[in-house]
């Protein structure tokens, strides 16, 4: 999966959220950014319950329809782990970066591991783990409640401290992420400018027009994401705009 | 262990090498620090070869001899990770931030509980797990070798650098090591002021004299470690100059 998303950058991709779409829908917007190139569909949610009994069944419904491989996007929980559906292409590792809990930061990893280990899935059975350096900019209560974090400042020595880590630890990509605002362009080219080489630059968060995802890719993001754009039903619509 | 080492700073740690040091000497060492109030004692090697055959026995007879912990140190190894002896009492996870290769700055942490799953460790009957950020300063081949370990620049911006990923991964402690010159009071001076509350800085390498014991501690050590200081026939005399 990693391999992919570098090969097909710069791109868009899509999220879903597998507790407020159905199922059928989601099959639907799997087709749809396939044919589209989109290299990956996410699938995630920052509240879940029943994860086990519900996602699973949804990304195989979506797997037996479409060759687009799943990429699972969702917090960690103490005790847990990162949420895994064995059958899912890759799991996104998030390390928030800007929490409060060093869970969250990057214990949850240890976590998750245990968990599958508990579970019986060895290493070379589990979905592929693509580890991402996560960043949250602007008041977002959901992310404070789900993993701590607080909003990144945007000026340049808290930036800095957070590319300091994204270089220091190799994290496999940034995700930048604006829950109720926008990531500012120039939060994205500093990003990019201070990165590693290799390491891939995401953005996401009210993603609405080709002309903001155009601006992000102008400002070095190599994958623009959005969710809630498609979350209407003139999402076809919407998609054909966007890209 | 942590708790331990929390309540007993500042101090100073001795590390006994199983691969050079005589096991009945080690448990001569061993007794000499307990009584001197040292909160664990380390064991480590920078090489090692047949650990699970050597180290546990090693560790075991230390054990039955006095109620000091004892704490493993040992750089991991790709496809295995850290080495653990179960019956340790507890391992540093040295996270390498100046190491060439994601996996000795922290993958090698899924490595090892990989291979402790496999070895059908469950995570509450494994030793006690303490998370080191740790760093090499001046030339140093043998580190370079086992951790592709490449010397911190002893400037502020690059000290600063490895204070943010510090902070940001809320190790336990800091370990500050330099196998060919001396770590330099201002660099631990510097560490002290910049790291986070709670985390303890350890420093390490080259240590002779009871000066420098003192020097390190006014400069903000926590523990100051020394291991060949020891490796002498006269090794009481020289502690007892170094305490």
């Amino acid at each position: 999966v990693l391999e992919r998303l570098r090969a097909a950058r710069p791109g868009r991709l899509h999220v879903v959220d597998p507790y407020k779409i159905p199922v059928a829908e989601a099959v639907e917007k799997a087709r749809a950014v396939a044919a589209l190139e989109f290299p990956v569909l996410l699938v995630g949610s920052t509240d879940y319950e029943s994860f086990d009994a519900h996602v699973p069944g949804y990304v195989a419904a979506i797997k037996e329809a479409v060759e687009i491989p799943v990429v699972l996007h969702f917090p960690p929980r103490p005790g847990a782990g990162f949420p895994v559906a064995p059958n899912a292409d890759a799991v996104l590792f998030t390390a928030v970066l800007n929490s409060g809990s060093e869970y969250y930061v990057w214990k949850s990893y240890l976590d998750t591991l245990n968990t599958l280990n508990r579970r019986g899935i060895a290493p070379e059975a589990a979905p592929e783990f693509v580890f991402a350096g996560g960043m949250t900019f602007g008041a977002d209560a959901v992310s404070r409640a789900a993993v701590d974090a607080r909003a990144v400042e945007e000026t340049r020595p808290a930036l800095a401290e957070m590319a300091t880590v994204l270089r220091t630890m190799r994290y496999d990509l940034a995700y930048l992420y604006s829950r109720s605002e926008r990531v500012p362009d120039d939060v994205c080219r500093y990003l990019r400018e201070s990165s590693a080489p290799g390491q891939l630059l995401f953005v996401s968060g009210g993603v609405r027009s080709r002309q903001e995802v155009e601006a992000y890719h102008a400002a070095g993001a190599d994958y623009v994401v959005f969710g809630g754009a498609l979350e209407r039903p003139d999402w076809r619509e919407v998609l054909d705009r966007l890209v």
